[in-house]
């Protein structure tokens, strides 16, 4: 039922039989027991994702980052903190998948060493030595039998250009940018998407996030073919 | 009423006519317009106090940073991010309070610098520069006509050595510390203190955050004493 399906936020069977795994929100690189490198996802677009996967039929796995969100209903919730944690809980279902939905705000880099007590105030400026996390997004695209690979870009500028780039060194199959900005993006309820991939583009204009999940699951229910050896 | 004020969470006239300045939560330390330091204050302790006040009759104002949590019943609440915000915010106003009690987990350092635009991956290490906040606690107990002035202790180590320390060192009217660990402390709802002035000690044993904070008001009420010149 195209109509139904179609519908935002509506329940359908476009992803019967599929496994979609979905990363969302953000994590948080320890510094010590209480301070950490974070950043501002909140989440919401993830589950939305999540969820609306779940609707259109699929088995979802939602690897989520620390947020404060209510589990979508009948989806599976692996809970993570950090971004080498999030690359071994992917990693591990990765495999399993038909589509991966990386819509997760990953830490590039963590604090070189973790202070196993809290640091202590020692006066004048300190330098934090950050190195790089390993990239779920081109770890997952490069295994043999790879999942159909759906990457998400938070800009501030150059927006299109930045994804496009992405979508093609990571060797990603779609890439679902919006920009970060007051009252979008980041933090909120509302979102537009620009949707990038082979030859071709689609804008999602700004609406509350559950509907452009909707519109979302079905732009990649439509563009789907399996990847895997 | 004695036995009613003493009641956990139970409401009296205890702080009837005083002025109490909370500050509670974390505070974000941006790095560019997505990424902060951050720490796992989760504001509970704090809100609960600023209720417990507000339950025994003061006029409070809670300074709040980025937290998940609703306004108490009567409360007045001022919202900041950074450690620089909640600075302002505070010293505006402890002039007018009589008691100051600074839950917060106020971040010791921010980056030197912060990026207009969102950081690219850049490749290996990188160094990031921080440099020390202004103390919201020495400065409030440096005012002339200063309030009453409350302060906290989140330890992993030492607890009860470290938080005499600050209440000599800040020039406190009383500490209340606690340790953080699993399952107590920051992130989760219960909660134990450990109260220290000028020549005493009291331990408030386990519970629910909100029974502490209550009690932890009553034993300010017991020990306050105007400062003011």
């Amino acid at each position: 039922d195209i109509v139904a399906a179609l519908a935002p936020g509506g329940r359908g069977s476009l992803l019967a039989g599929k496994r979609v795994l979905v990363d969302a929100g953000p994590t948080h690189e320890p510094i010590d027991p209480v301070r950490f490198i974070g950043n501002r996802s909140s989440g919401r677009m993830g589950f939305a994702v999540a969820a609306a996967a779940a609707a259109q039929g699929a088995e979802v796995v939602l690897v989520a980052g620390p947020v404060a969100l209510a589990t979508p209903a009948g989806v599976r919730r692996v809970d993570v903190r950090s971004a080498a944690e999030m690359h071994t809980a992917v990693l591990a279902e990765a495999g399993a998948a038909d589509i991966f939905i990386a819509t997760a705000a990953v830490a590039d880099y963590r604090p070189e060493t973790v202070s196993p007590s809290k640091l202590k105030k020692t006066g004048g400026a300190i330098e934090l030595k950050l190195v790089q996390n390993a990239d779920i997004l081109a770890d997952v695209a490069a295994l043999p039998g790879r999942p159909f690979v759906v990457g998400f870009a938070a800009e501030t500028d150059n927006v299109e250009g930045y994804a496009r780039g992405k979508l093609e060194r990571k060797n990603l199959d779609m890439i679902a940018a919006n920009r970060v900005a007051d009252n979008i993006g980041f933090e909120c309820a509302e979102n537009a998407l620009l949707l990038l991939w082979d030859g071709g583009r689609e804008e999602l204009e700004r609406a509350d996030k559950q509907v452009l999940a909707a519109r979302l699951i079905e732009r990649i229910a439509e563009r789907y073919r399996p990847r895997g050896g």
